[in-house]
């Protein structure tokens, strides 16, 4: 399998570093020739994990994606899920037809509101069988370091799926199957609502006792989402789900069986929540202080996950009526301008 | 109903604190005598949560266990697990026959390997009915700064366990109802063994993402264990399982049906877990770090709760039969002289 890689940020260049390290010829995209120019002369990306040394005799880098595309059976798409319609609006329609596609986006695409694969299937018709995940809880400077980490690879082919994962597996690495797509993804959304939650929380000044009780009982909402939203519930013709299958030790194998306390579910949960620096927590900490959301976008000149996110979720849940009353409360604090100390006067009432 | 404390820790003082902020007049039993007269005339225990004032008028301060329980119908023990066989041991046989029991022990009775119901009902034939359990993610120092936490009160008799309650519900206190009596003792004593685990991975230098993956499979684990080992196993012959039976905002009922994702369950694990000052968490900096466990202890000057809880759960584990690699691979590098990177070794084939 040849793969190419289309984006230039942190976690296409951990990725890339991934690849290259189990000595994997790869194609790279990135907008910025200047970008290209000094990853060939200087070895590293100037402007994500610097500390990353590549062989540059692995890298075949573009700024054209169509030159990726046709190189490689397998395109992880690693671009923020903001510009990812963006990246790929001017390619052909058939363009991913005979290809693999690997999403890293952790998200849902907020002007279409679709997950990825919904996307790629309304406009280039790919099949949910050429589609795959990587997701779990995973900061880029981690893998930057080289601390174990577990990425965890979802896919209703499972074959397949088990034959990328294979690539990715290295020392600092382990690899998960996984064949709920939907609901991974569905996860790594509703992940950020709730650390932005637990950030408005911090802001109100609730303490570590209510912290824990807020994302433990998120934890829930989230599975409970998950059970009505996930693969089960979708009509995949091709999907036979395995009985409990138990890690394969001797193979390397480890599969996780639609368990929402593995790692792609509630690892990733926790470490976005108990990440102190990260921009759910920050941006959810202005708002519970007093801040509008206009002026807390300002103040950090970007945008937090969980605020497009929280939208996202609350009108795809018209749909899914699962009971999310923490992440739907979060949405009208952010989106209708409800008080953040009614909005958790709502949200104490149904915690245990 | 009167209530009598047990105990003049950190954690009986903020029971007290509740009760007569509610306006209970109670007994409170302590050892020291200088610590009881101290609290008379200065109106705050000298020694734990100092900033705490109690309306001295409503305290019967004593010495004498005795005296507390002929003046009490409950009777709230909250002394350390490891000191409550000394504390109990010389009183007559039917001192607590009349009375209501409530634990508000973390753990197991390191000595006899029994949760306290069993101690009691061997004991004192105390019988599981007129036993309950206060436990969940509660900090005495944010009760004592009047932050908003959550309490679960257990037992299987549901109505007593709701009235109980009704005497702790404060402002700053909000009441869970629950019946999984053995499982939630359970869990306040398994996350114990978790939170040093994750200690030792912090001093073994994993990062914050294999973190996140070991504590969501030690929630997963816990889950397992108490699946087996909860009340729904247990033969008592007057619980009736309730079905799924959501809050009542309007009565200020809130209950938790054996959902695991609870506060008592992983609320309590997180909080314990996440806590950078807990015991567990320094205890187990230092095993990972290649201090020996007598070393760790003399340094510490104490005992981490998770040391002694890892043995007591190994053996009541070899009844069970439950699937816990995690725990027990703690066990084996505390008791049986694993070096903490071998055994992290074989943690990280388990985890998904």
């Amino acid at each position: 399998m040849k793969f190419g890689i289309i984006g230039g940020g942190s976690w296409a260049t951990a990725l890339a570093k991934i690849l290259t390290d189990n000595k994997n010829s790869i194609y790279w995209w990135m907008r910025s020739e200047t970008s290209i120019k000094y990853i060939l002369s200087r070895g590293h990306n100037p402007q994500y994990l610097s500390t990353v040394y590549f062989n540059t005799g692995l890298l075949h880098l573009t700024s054209d994606v169509s030159t990726l595309i046709k190189n490689s059976d397998c395109i992880i798409i690693a671009v923020p899920s903001a510009y990812a319609d963006v990246a790929l609006q001017e390619l052909d329609k058939n363009i991913f037809q005979g290809k693999k596609i690997i999403s890293a986006i952790k998200g849902i695409l907020p002007e279409q509101n679709l997950l990825l694969n919904d996307y790629l299937a309304q406009h280039f018709d790919v099949e949910l069988k050429n589609y795959f995940a990587i997701l779990g809880p995973c900061h880029a400077e981690e893998i930057a370091s080289e601390k174990l980490s577990y990425l965890t690879f979802s896919g209703i082919d499972q074959e397949t799926t088990h034959d990328i994962s294979t690539f990715f597996k290295t020392a600092y690495l382990n690899t998960v199957l996984n064949h709920d797509i939907y609901g991974v993804q569905f996860a790594a959304t509703l992940k950020n609502i709730y650390a932005l939650g637990a950030g408005i929380a911090h802001g109100l000044d609730y303490g570590d006792n209510f912290l824990s009780v807020l994302i433990a009982n998120s934890a829930d909402e989230m599975a409970g989402f998950l059970r009505k939203a996930g693969i089960k519930n979708v009509e995949v013709g091709t999907i036979e789900h395995n009985p409990i299958t138990r890690n394969d030790p001797a193979s390397g194998i480890r599969r996780e069986t639609t368990n929402y306390a593995a790692s792609v579910y509630l690892g990733d949960l926790l470490v976005t929540c108990y990440s102190l620096y990260s921009r759910n927590r920050t941006f959810g900490n202005m708002i519970g202080k007093g801040y509008s959301v206009k002026a807390a976008q300002l103040e950090m000149n970007m945008v937090a996950e969980g605020y497009n996110a929280s939208r996202c979720m609350y009108f795809i849940n018209q749909k899914i009526h699962a009971e999310i009353p923490i992440a739907e409360t979060i949405y009208q604090i952010l989106w209708q301008n409800m008080l953040p100390s009614e909005g958790f006067a709502k949200i104490e009432e149904t915690l245990v």
